[in-house]
């Protein structure tokens, strides 16, 4: 089986090429380098069965070039889209950003696999698809769907077009719906802004809102797990999945503090006087997995565990860029 | 009040100009002519309230250039965001129709108003972003939304960039599910091809599917009617509503009946051995419009009056215009 994985030198994208090349896949990892890393897929290089292409696939006529190319072997080919834009703050500023970087590169991967034909599409869209549940539990069939950052809006957008597809040519198309996820190699997120700004200013750490907002983290490892174990129960068809982990979440406030315990025990944390950390944030995140855990499928790791794991691994992770 | 009608020269777009004119606002039609025609909005040239601009809104450059117009009044301004594609079979064989007429349409309106500070959008959303219901109701609260045509995703995808930027910067977004709409000026649809079929060969009616495909058709005159007396229900933040009679809709089969009955009553009608008339296509169709009538509003016309209403008028039209 050949796996194109799309995005895949980012923070899932290579933890899902490690797995892939565990179960001996052949992988061809897709990224146009400007949030992953080469540094990511760095230990993949001696594996005679990976390969890198640098490719920006927001441009239609490389991406249908590229995808020509498995024209022969679309029989034996599964495309995982992980590359999108991941800071919600940038599309929150700039439509574009989202549209670009989510929308246009799943439209076009659409293209190229249409073309050759390829049928089996795995999603990682989000939980930002559901907007502001106001602390109702986020299951999948809550509706009506009112994003409220242009990073949730063309996550939507693209689930909307891969069904289209699924209509139209695909025999297997998966949405996984991710929640917060956590974990090594980190390129964003709360774990990595905290850790960010200690190595700046050890003595201070500003937080985005007051500190309460609370939400589910999955650890990368659970999340690939959840994947893998998806993708082997839904052999045909569509179908949309949320995923993470069995409890509530935890505080922002928790986590600023866990940073600081094991970087700078003698930083101050300073909030803001407001709920939500910016446009676009959901200050309280509850997330229904009840359709996953039917599936037979459990994480190992709650949030605060997820949360605790990551910072030393984000830590070390920095001590070694530095 | 200076209301924006973009797709102001289509079926639905001018019904709704009619209506603001009669309540004496500035009307600005904007239309790029491709599927709305000068035809349906001769009527208002002589009203002074009435400007036309012939702009193609899937134009950023444009669109932006335009709105910048209104900076000076855009506290005084609505925009009624009709233009889109409206032939769904054109989509199914390229997404790129649209994703060009319906969703790039409303990313650059969004961009406009956002340059210029504007907050009233109401868009004509679709019961097609519910895909395959398989025969249960579509109410607002159905879920997971998995569009069967590009058509419906594409709907759907403007749902949710609305969404993000009422988050960002608009005061109110009305989001109106439309279902199947007839009446005139006809310019697509099933009456208006069937009643061009029989001009073309007044022996045969072809029909895509085997005419048992059944979904409920609202006539305009009712859709304009709930989509002003949803304006003035809703007068902040983001809802969405679907738009429809209180029936469960007819068959295609009365429908090409009803029309060779008035057009060309020694027809022979042909049906096809399939249950979907096309790739896209949802056999079944019913709409739960609870939501609606909560608000006090109830339809005047069921779907078999307003399909027999519309043969009538959609036939009268063809004949002028032969």
């Amino acid at each position: 089986m050949i796996s194109i994985v799309c995005g895949g030198a980012g923070f899932i994208g290579s933890n899902i090429i490690d797995r892939l090349l565990c179960d001996n896949h052949t992988v061809v990892c897709i990224d146009n380098l400007s949030l992953g890393s080469m540094t990511n897929i760095k230990s993949f290089e001696a594996n005679p069965n990976f390969s890198f292409e640098r490719l920006d696939l927001s441009n239609t006529g490389a991406t249908i070039k590229f995808f020509n190319r498995f024209n022969d072997q679309s029989n034996n080919l599964e495309v995982w889209h992980m590359a999108a834009n991941s800071d919600i703050l940038a599309g929150v500023n700039d439509p574009d950003v989202d549209i670009k970087n989510t929308f246009e590169t799943t439209k076009n991967i659409l293209a190229g696999m249409h073309l050759i034909d390829a049928k089996k599409l795995y999603f990682a869209s989000s939980s930002a698809v559901y907007g502001d549940m106001k602390g109702i539990p986020a299951s999948e069939t809550s509706a009506p769907l009112l994003p409220i950052s242009n990073y949730g809006a063309m996550k939507l957008a693209s689930e909307a077009l891969i069904s289209a597809a699924k209509e139209s040519f695909l025999d297997v198309a998966l949405l996984y719906r991710f929640p917060n996820v956590v974990g090594v190699p980190a390129t964003h997120g709360v774990i990595y802004d905290f850790v960010g700004k200690l190595i700046h200013n050890p003595d201070l750490l500003p937080v985005l809102g007051d500190g309460q907002q609370r939400k589910s983290y999955l650890h990368v490892s659970d999340l690939v797990d959840a994947m893998f174990a998806l993708r082997d129960y839904c052999k045909s068809g569509i179908d949309v999945f949320n995923v993470g982990p069995l409890d509530k979440g935890v505080h922002v406030k928790t986590i600023a503090e866990e940073v600081v315990k094991q970087q700078s025990p003698s930083a101050h944390i300073q909030y803001e006087n407001k709920k939500q950390g910016w446009v676009g944030d959901v200050p309280i995140f509850s997330y229904s997995i009840d359709k996953l855990l039917a599936t037979g499928w459990k994480p190992k790791l709650g949030s605060l565990e997820a949360i605790k794991k990551t910072v030393v691994e984000v830590i070390d992770q920095e001590k070694g860029n530095s």
